[in-house]
């Protein structure tokens, strides 16, 4: 059994500044941009409750977009899991987190969990179901 | 004084069958289909609570991706408050919704309330600033 859940939305951003493409978002979703830390690097966020997907900004050489991103309390199982679903495997990145493909052809990320317990819309998946 | 707040986000999916794509999506993120009307056309949802943006999918011509709508009670107050951010106006479609593009490079729509009162998440804005 393993968990997972719809953890952000990220705006990819080709951008000089992330700081002023964030302060745009901020201002044109009338949310705050949580103070960025030396850890937030190319990342910004702006602020959501703890109900929602969280809302991310990174700056990105690729042209601009928005992926998601699934979180899960086991990267292999959610992976297999979603590949049996009809996603493909496009990369593993920094040994963090999966890249993969949608059917729909959106790539999207399977990430560590985001902001501690998968709670709020998670959803518990039997892993002997995914294997059968 | 007008009131807006991020509305959605939309999977724009270029396939053949919009229904193969939300029950892919559905799947993926633990998130049953609504059941599709005859008004649903080319879109189909997914379930997300009052709280959160609504998760919508599109059947599109053009290369799959995800926008984000922004919701309002006032549309041409709206779209001149982010044209004063630096939004750009794009097109007016069906004389309901305007596209625009962001500084970072997304096009966004700005649409009429998508499901009734603008109450959790939702900013008021001073239209008297924006002329200013």
């Amino acid at each position: 059994m393993h968990r997972s859940r719809l953890s952000n939305f990220i705006l990819d951003c080709k951008v000089d500044d992330i700081d002023a493409a964030a302060t745009f978002w901020s201002r044109a979703l009338g949310r705050a941009v949580v103070p960025p830390t030396p850890e937030s690097g190319n990342y910004r966020e702006l602020t959501s409750s703890k109900e929602e997907p969280m809302l991310l900004l990174q700056q990105v050489t690729h042209d601009s977009r928005i992926h998601l991103d699934i979180e899960t309390d086991n990267l292999d199982a959610e992976v297999k899991r979603l590949e049996a679903l009809g996603a493909k495997r496009i990369a593993f990145v920094k040994e963090r987190w999966w890249v993969l493909e949608a059917p729909s052809g959106h790539r999207f990320c399977v990430v560590q969990p985001q902001r501690g317990a998968l709670d709020s819309h998670a959803t518990a998946w039997d892993d002997a179901a995914t294997k059968r």
